[in-house]
């Protein structure tokens, strides 16, 4: 029940009628028992230095960022995370003795899920696709989780060159190039163990050329298929990798491990995994029909 | 459930941790079965604007407005109603078509009450209690619902001639001043139906010298008492009135009709009495013990 006591965090963004974070922030509050409610709000182009110094004026307890803030909000922070100054971007505002201080789970949650799923990194190479906002962030995680080499195939390769400069910038030089095109591709296939989406080919009613580029008859079957795509959470990526015997991760783990990350630092209290895992299957069975 | 379709609606005040509307306005939505959640924001003076233009920001749907930003709260609204600007006080900020419109409803409040339980008003003459802000728009609604005469008997004249003037900027000359001593009060008890206490006197533990003013040997046992203190709910005043055989009206009515006043200008729709009552009276019970 909602007091005067209450503790209130939201999600901005634009649009927000889809956002998940009020969704799963809401069921852990509820199975912790906290005074807490997590609130969506649609903010307007232009509108967010308001929101935020809104959201300060109101109290709120801690804040989510989405599109097409994560950039834009820095400036209204009293304080950014090292992390989130490399990659540009904030998803995560937690309130920390009255100042703003900003990070990014973006990435932490997709390696968590893979650490939760038993899957080892260390030392490992791996294919990533994109170099997109979710790319930057899973590029840096994984060189942080003792990835030893990665290729990033994109289509543009300046965008690619920009992930590895802020790579390089925070300290890592494993990252290199691969042109969007099969024989790159194939080249550096007999050494990964992950091949990771990070883009959003292959969501809703999108084409999935990426699959064209992989040779699937020669890969080993040991190599693991992930995809930050939910919605389908079988992406034609992962489907076509299943049908080939190899395991796929589908973009549901990253999504409850960015909600569990983001609960410690809102909260500063270990999430309840298992609620939120709940709350998180029934949403994305509801999506999945609508 | 909340998600980011959901409507957000708050009280600003300070303090907020005992304030009354996310109770029962949440109570109303759920037993209205909309989607919204009704907050309490605690605001620091000075902070009002940034917390006003956040709510915009943040597409906050209402707001409700509690002490100390009745009057503070009015150069950051787009229009008030006559009824607010008179009184110099906003209570309810409903949206209309994106516009801040300020509303008070707090006067109105205890006259609702006093319908809904049959009392007449057309007509009669009332003694009030207090020249402070509750008594300013209880004044201004005594008459607009019929009253004739109004006497108001006040420590401080000064005070009850500014009610006065706003009353008579109002079109209504029907108010006296009474000074706060017993013979002056005997004086108008002959022909009053009503005695009100609008002050905080007679609150948790403070005095009741207002008892000591009423001819309680001389009075017609018609007269009804009201009081809009609700901590106790039966204060010192109403005791001694139920005791000397006189109707008595406790301030949970006023806080209810306030509610449902509240819920209509915030929503557009019909309040769902019943389950604002009972939830009221939940509150009410806890307090009353704590």
């Amino acid at each position: 029940m909602i007091s005067g006591r209450t503790e209130y965090y939201a999600i901005l963004g634009n649009p927000i009628e889809q956002a998940l974070s009020p969704i799963i922030q809401n069921a852990a509050f509820e199975a912790r028992g906290r005074d807490a409610v997590f609130l969506g709000c649609r903010v307007e182009p232009g509108e967010l230095e308001q929101a935020v110094q809104g959201a300060r004026a109101l109290h709120f307890s801690g804040l989510a960022v989405t599109m097409p803030f994560k950039r834009e909000i820095i400036p209204f922070l009293d304080r950014i995370s090292p992390k989130a100054k490399a990659l540009d971007a904030v998803n995560v505002v937690a309130v920390e003795d009255g100042r703003y201080c900003g990070y990014n789970t973006d990435g932490d949650g997709f390696v968590q899920d893979l650490r939760a799923r038993g899957i080892s990194l260390e030392g490992g190479e791996v294919l990533l696709f994109g170099a997109g906002g979710a790319g930057r962030g899973i590029a840096l995680s994984l060189l942080e989780a003792g990835v030893k080499k990665l290729y990033i195939c994109n289509l543009y390769e300046y965008e690619a060159r920009g992930v590895m400069e802020m790579l390089e910038g925070c300290g890592y030089d494993g990252a290199e190039y691969i042109p969007f095109e099969p024989e790159a591709v194939r080249a550096v296939c007999g050494n990964v163990c992950l091949i990771a989406n990070t883009t959003c080919l292959g969501m809703g009613e999108r084409p999935s050329p990426h699959l064209d580029l992989v040779p699937w008859e020669d890969l080993d079957r040991e190599i693991v298929f992930a995809d930050i795509v939910h919605k389908p959470l079988k992406t034609q990526l992962l489907r076509k990798a299943e049908e080939r015997g190899h395991r796929i991760v589908t973009g549901d783990g990253m999504l409850l491990h960015q909600g569990i990350l983001a609960y410690r630092l809102l909260t500063g209290e270990e999430a309840p995994e298992r609620s939120m895992r709940e709350k998180l299957d029934q949403w994305l069975a509801m999506e999945q029909g609508g």
